[in-house]
């Protein structure tokens, strides 16, 4: 049987999602807990590779399973099984050609900051701090230049392997309240840190050391070092990964 | 000069406030920061001493030192050599003989906890999670039996060597919000534990495992095993540290 799993993780207490040898990874805990359960050795297939740090509302994995046991059985069992700092939302019998990655036809990002000189200790591990002000008119317009189909080669990280770089924005949205940011953003796939160069680059634009009209030219030029530095992990929160249905 | 501290800490990442030998501490931590900055050994004295995942959102601190440096300058500088975990939230000079325990006549903590069979991976560091419902009913009554002056033996962890166990709860109030439960509780002080055991003792209220009206004889009685289990650290928080101004 071929389930799909739902999963919320706190990405602060782990070294991001993938599999390690010797380190606290998501991927590797719940492949632990599945093997230990249904007694018999269970990979799992994520639909992102989220790094340390990153949070997760609505990351999926799919994984095979000779045992019988149900997706309810599933769900309740292996929330049993895990560590507070991550959850099954949900568990899903799907087709057996059904693939957490390769059946993924979207998927939505949330980034949160907030602005304060001084240190707040309960948001720190889930939020990234800005110490100066942000011009808001500024970050919208170039928001507006991110969207849509282009060749994202200068917004991934540099060392990276990926050969198609371009990709489509559906959606880039900014909910502001005070000194509170949210930003929204849904798109076919994101390349590697994508996400975070973008808002590396906003927060530039907002501080004025860089204009928005500058966005298509830093996109065209397919150079990593025209865009700016990766925001943080912390304040990266995977929330959505969208199938056909 | 003589200077009170006001401190914020997300706990979860610290043994407790006291300076311990090989383990980080809030005192320790905020202990070194000041011996780097000022160039001379201080030591801090703190109104109370929280345990390993307990939260401030206003603890207290005093120290004294011989160079010259303003309030200000000291708030600056010291969340600057702050981790991010805790952070300084006002410096005021003080009278020589004001002690941050000794001169304070009050307290107010706060304890959150939510109802979920299924754990909530961004609430568990800063809520305590309960599995089953609890009787609102049961508990808003219970709370009006542990208000008022009372000898507190019986709700502090066996092993203090208090002498004086006699305190007086002035507020004690439940805020509800559906699965979310805060209580507010004040008073002229507190035993090791003290809060803790109350909440641990209004749970098992809740769950109908114990009567409300029973509160009265298990004070009486002096005795620890008469009242119930310690609520866990990661739900308490030092809210207020009260001083005759």
């Amino acid at each position: 049987m071929n389930y799909l799993l739902s999963i919320a993780y706190d990405g602060s207490g782990f070294c991001g999602w993938q599999r390690l040898p010797n380190a606290r990874t998501v991927q590797g805990v719940i492949e632990q807990a599945l093997t230990k359960m249904l007694r018999e050795t269970i990979t799992i297939d994520g639909a992102g590779r989220t790094d340390a740090g990153v949070h997760a509302l609505n990351q999926t994995a799919t994984f095979q399973t000779t045992k019988p046991i149900t997706a309810e059985q599933l769900a309740y069992a292996l929330n049993h099984f895990l560590p507070s700092d991550i959850s099954i939302e949900k568990v899903n019998a799907a087709a057996d050609d059904f693939h957490a990655r390769y059946s993924a036809v979207g998927k939505r990002y949330g980034y949160k900051l907030f602005i304060s000189p001084v240190q707040r200790p309960f948001q720190e591990r889930y939020e990234s701090r800005i110490k100066e002000a942000l011009d808001e008119g500024r970050v919208r317009e170039a928001m507006c230049y991110f969207c849509g189909r282009h060749d994202f080669k200068a917004l991934m990280a540099s060392g990276s392997h990926v050969k198609d770089t371009i990709r489509t924005i559906s959606k880039f949205e900014l909910d502001r309240q005070g000194d509170s940011w949210y930003f929204g953003i849904e798109g076919d796939g994101f390349l590697y840190h994508m996400v975070r160069i973008i808002i590396g680059t906003l927060i530039d634009i907002g501080r004025g050391r860089i204009e928005p009209n500058q966005v298509p030219m830093i996109i065209e030029s397919g150079q990593r070092h025209m865009a700016k530095r990766t925001a943080p992990a912390n304040g990266l929160y995977l929330e959505n990964v969208f199938y056909d249905v």
